[in-house]
């Protein structure tokens, strides 16, 4: 129960900033090391919620990992696009 | 094992942001409302890690927890003065 209601929280607080993203497409201010960091580690975080069986864990890291790998996937494009021009 | 380096790996990926509010100052860009829900739901999360003795969640819900206490702690700090001012 605590489980589920920290991760609706946790989920919640970082649906702002993430979806602004999402919608500007502007990536300027982004880390591709510390975005890949975040995806990688909700990954990891979704995998131990499967073993442990936590729907708290597994629920919001879903949710989690479909925005985050949106915008890692916005930044490898633009940083791509960007080594292109140079 | 998977929950220890996951916690790690999204500590990490928070840290650089975070640290860097506190070093500035400058919290003008942040939401009081969205940084409430994250540091309660990190409390609600290490009251789950406890429960359920989950190492990767308990480690890194304290150090997400300090940092976040903090950003909070200026958060609430620089509204009352603004609100003193007016």
């Amino acid at each position: 129960m605590f489980g589920i209601i920290a991760g609706l929280l946790t989920t919640i607080s970082a649906m702002p900033q993430a979806l602004k993203t999402i919608r500007t497409r502007d990536v300027s201010g982004l880390s591709l090391l510390m975005y890949t960091c975040l995806v990688v580690g909700q990954i990891l975080w979704l995998i131990h919620g499967l073993i442990i069986l936590d729907p708290g864990l597994i629920l919001s890291n879903i949710v989690s990992l479909i925005i985050n790998g949106i915008i890692l996937f916005m930044l490898l494009k633009y940083q791509t696009k960007r080594d292109r021009n140079k």
